[in-house]
């Protein structure tokens, strides 16, 4: 049985995945062109004025490197592979390629008129991607779980499991909120993640 | 001999070109630009109007997906290489690459005047990437068999080979049908790759 | 010394490199835009105008895919590294990155009346990538082999670096003669790779 | 404990991420179009005429090179990981997806009247890429270091980790020297790149 093996080279090609997707927004952030600018302050405006791009870029970055570490963490507690497994892994890779997407067109209208509905797609994309999580565990889990014993199956439904339906719930409200306050949803969601990393590192230095 | 690390690396390579070419229509989901719309209502135009560029992408990714876990099961059964299945190889991951073209092609197209033609396109580089794995298969076949044993070798003749000659010949009459009834081919087009990906889960279930 | 390690490392970022290169020139070819054409006929033309494009990728595809089988060879026979190596390794990559570039060059322009240059440049590109084979050859050989032991560094200096040396003078002639007959090195060039690849299937199925 | 497989996992998406970034560059060096020129002297002049593109390919080539060569070195020091680490590394791979920006940024404009403040944010690139190898080490060496044993923990801050003080404080006033002398910031940066890679090799070929 080539299990361990199956499993090197499903996370071999699902880092190959996150690794675009995680560069795919740096595209979006386009080098000024010769003659598109004449004067020294203009031309330092043209790169400021790309902060935006900028923002989306560094927070897709995060948002999929957070998603590259859990999915990470999460191969380490399994020990085989099922044919629904790969398919619910399919779907999260699929969230992930959305999400400089949604996050791009977030980062381009921010600042406009339309922050609105951009805002409200940010929002679904992180969603979207939290409910492909949702099939992920639930394939993992059922009907019997694919972990490596029983103890791990446990701590894994007493908490990712149980985690993953608190930010379902939590980025539901977000998308519902988007549609009336959508800047308290952006600057939430966008606090979400740091607070992520800053709490997993500060979990992580009490274990160590 | 280090016949396990060869195949190791060349499933690694693969991997990288299934990675590039699943995410490569993302690319053509445009993020509309500041200004190109002024109010809501012509925003959410826009962000749906893009539905046949999800589709395609959604598409050529449920394609490719099934593609590298069908390549990913196939190297599991193989124990050596050899330069023919290499280079038959190099074949599969071109019109693996190609996909994402001929289905960009079609989803452009399919909700306008030149849906037929475009269809006929989408239907060639399938029936092109069927016969590439026709390619592929016999490579590995001929003239000794590249798999583990005897038994295996039994096993993939009685089933992926004949299966996969049964795809090339359903596909070629999908071909010829898009020249008539387009939307009829396009419909029991997708519909295969839903059906592969459930029949697959039910199958697997039962052996689980 | 994790010197197994270590090659592993370097040979994954060089599938990555591979990987990218070899799709690069996919994105060379345009789905056509709706709007941009009205009938069938138009459409099947713009599509078959596309040719020169897929020859070219099919090309770089051949190309780069020859390069990766050489390198994925070459490195089953060494068993440690070398910063000079590392080094002359990455300039093997860039002259890689750069094939698609050339190729495509040749392949818009191959049609028009400024083919001449345009071959000249996918000359060039093929005898610089060829050079950097020779300076990687050196690295591997000089001061002392980096190769599993003796007798292999002797079958290597016999015909891997002969052959290179050989192969430096044919393309740096058809070079050359690009300058004068360029079709007759464009067929003579893509010849090469043709032949190539099936000298070494046939010698490959004698060993088998 | 998976240690040593986590690390692999980590090590292989850091290569998508490296491999992705080092090709970015090539994406800039347009293919020129059938049309945009008529005769062949025409033809040379654009093929040259991007040579400042090519230059900033290779320029962010070689620097990314470098990193990835440091980057691989360093991984065969260390034995376990921490999720400080692991997201500092995050910073390190971002920082490594801006070089071909700031570097794309400068050889755009840099033979133009705007290359003081294209050179600017070309060092400052650098800069900020030498701050996250700065963030990326002190996570690695505290509170504990994460390396194999005592011996290589020292060994690392009497060289590296000094080193990269020395080099932060060398970029710092390269960036604030290309306000006014921008010219002598890009030769003495890009030299430093050189001198790297020199200095690399002549220290291991007295090792060797």
């Amino acid at each position: 049985m080539a299990k361990e093996s199956a499993n090197a080279r499903l996370e071999a090609f699902c880092d190959g995945v996150f690794a675009i997707a995680i560069t795919l927004l740096v595209l979006e952030i386009k080098i000024p062109r010769i003659g598109s600018t004449t004067s020294a302050s203009q031309f330092w405006h043209m790169i400021i004025h790309e902060w935006p791009a900028w923002f989306g870029f560094a927070l897709s970055f995060v948002i999929i490197l957070v998603a590259w570490v859990n999915h990470h963490d999460f191969f380490k507690l399994i020990s085989k592979s099922r044919v629904t497994f790969t398919y619910a892994n399919g779907l999260l890779l699929f969230s992930v390629a959305a999400i400089p997407f949604t996050t791009g067109v977030m980062s381009e209208f921010m600042m406009s008129d339309l922050a609105k509905p951009a805002i409200t797609v940010y929002c679904f994309g992180v969603l979207f991607h939290c409910f492909s999580w949702f099939v992920f565990l639930r394939t993992a889990m059922h009907p019997v779980p694919i972990l490596k014993d029983e103890a791990t199956a446990e701590l894994v439904n007493s908490t990712i499991v149980k985690y993953n339906r608190y930010a379902l719930f939590f980025y539901l409200l977000l998308c519902l909120l988007s549609f009336w306050l959508p800047y308290v949803s952006l600057v939430i969601m966008t606090l979400s993640w740091l607070i992520w990393v800053v709490s997993a590192i500060k979990l992580n230095s009490k274990n160590d």
